[in-house]
């Protein structure tokens, strides 16, 4: 019998189809998943209880262990104990674009609402006042978009983009056909209407997007970045704000986070800022998180490869 | 030579392409229309001189009239004498479908916007203050939407909500597969999430919409109205918006128009309304709608039919 500890929230959408081979034990809280790790041989440690997760395993893991798979649901697996899950073979498991289509959705209602003035219009209602003229009039139809980072949420991001009849060009590390190679997108951003960031904060992609890139762009083009706060230089991006070079920034992240009520950019012109809540927004991501990790629990009583295992060599 | 009297916002779009068998009169206002009415062959009367376009076409077709083809940026035409120019053979052509792009963007706005609680985020922006947890979880991932009106624009609405893998169905006079027709859809209004409006106003539309479609849908459901204001009972709107029956509604059209500073509509629970701003809020309707004239009159000298010509018997 194989024994897999699993959290509560899950319960719902995993017990009705729960293998045979496997008995789930539930836990609620960091005490209910320490007591459980005894003999589980799968776990789903949650990130809620993020800060107790390395002491648990660690610890029975020295005990008598059985663990052979972990998984989670968050793409970002820098709080789990990955050298000691490498040292014992422990497959680990990760969430990678299950926020892909939140993200998405974040990216085009940032660019639409700017385009349209949708803001001044939603203000406009708080003091019930009828305007005569759109406050907006940009369209996403025929914008040239350049999307940096083609993993699955910058390919989402494209499909969205490509039905609302945009033009998208994606800038990736291995071009294809189309594509922009890292060493090409500078010298064309002059091109677009809209750039997005979609790319994993790394040592190469901090600060990557600085005052030369934006004094590049398009005059009045706009900015998105739905990547990380630190993957653009703060200072640079509030001057261009300022100058009217940007003409537009969408930013679900900032750096540093949260933004301090003294914070420049809150005021910046023609920027709006939505406090990292572009994965999070969205009612299925329980739901579907149980459904991948169901998938592969049918896989690994079935003997098969796991989806979307980690590699612990690249750390994603 | 033909004459084409043609409002001069036009020109920079029309002159470079003009066919040499065309001579252009450009006008600026009702006067210049008015003037230059005599001896042309082809006129386009500019929505701005609405109120004076009969009473010069009228004068002006009782003396000499050469007038043989009217072409109108506006998808209504009941601003135009329609008896006259049915009664001396005058072709009509108008700007049907030429607003879609950028209704459906509003349309799809609006949605993303109620979904994610967009107007909580901004207003926070405001008084500079992060919020720690996301306003709205709603998606249009897996959404079900139902969008009653099956023209150029609901055709848009439903690829570009396909492409953010909403499902969706269409309710139209003469459905195909999959859509539903008249009779149909009122019984299946408990099924959808999202529930959009854009249906012409005729007198089969008129208040088509009250107490019983809006008690029939899924409790917590959205509405988007971009057809008419009349198309919906206002008050049986504002009784579903605040007792919550009605979870969401996104309102390009109101009953009346301007909304007066005291209507109840203003402060309702989990509304936005975009003030019939959805069609004109877009850079490229101008170039866009000469582009489909100038197409037309390449037609009109080839002797060959033209795009988009109104039916009088169907009055669109």
């Amino acid at each position: 019998m194989t024994r897999a500890l699993l959290h509560s929230r899950f319960r719902p959408f995993l017990e009705p189809s729960m293998p045979a081979a496997v008995t789930p034990v539930w836990y609620d809280n960091a005490e209910g998943f320490r007591e459980g790790m005894d003999g589980a041989e799968i776990i789903w440690p949650d990130f809620t209880i993020k800060n107790s997760v390395k002491a648990a395993v660690g610890e029975a893991m020295q005990r008598a262990n059985a663990l052979t798979w972990c998984s989670v649901m968050s793409s970002g697996v820098d709080w789990l104990p990955l050298e000691q899950f490498k040292a014992h073979g422990v497959r680990l498991t990760n969430g990678a674009g299950l926020h892909a289509h939140s993200v998405a959705e974040f990216a085009v209602l940032g660019m639409l609402s700017l385009g349209k003035g949708w803001g001044t219009l939603l203000r406009a209602q708080d003091r019930h006042e009828w305007l005569a003229q759109p406050p907006g009039r940009g369209e996403l139809l025929e914008a040239e978009v350049l999307v940096i980072g083609a993993g699955e949420i910058g390919q989402r991001i494209r499909t969205i983009l490509e039905a609302f009849d945009a033009r998208v060009t994606m800038a990736r590390r291995t071009p294809r056909a189309g594509d922009l190679g890292n060493g090409e997108w500078r010298s064309a951003l002059g091109r677009f209407d809209w750039v997005i960031l979609i790319v994993p904060s790394t040592s190469e992609t901090r600060g990557m997007f600085g005052a030369a890139e934006l004094g590049a762009m398009k005059p009045g083009a706009g900015l998105v970045n739905v990547a990380r706060g630190d993957v653009v230089d703060q200072d640079a991006l509030i001057a261009a704000l300022r100058s009217g070079q940007l003409g537009r920034a969408y930013l679900d992240v900032t750096d540093p986070e949260p933004l301090p009520a003294d914070h420049a950019l809150w005021s910046c012109p023609n920027v709006e800022i939505s406090m990292h809540a572009a994965g999070l927004a969205q009612d299925s991501l329980i739901r579907r998180a149980a459904q991948r990790f169901a998938g592969n629990l049918e896989r690994y009583v079935a003997g098969e490869p796991l989806v979307h295992e980690v590699d612990y060599a690249r750390g994603y």
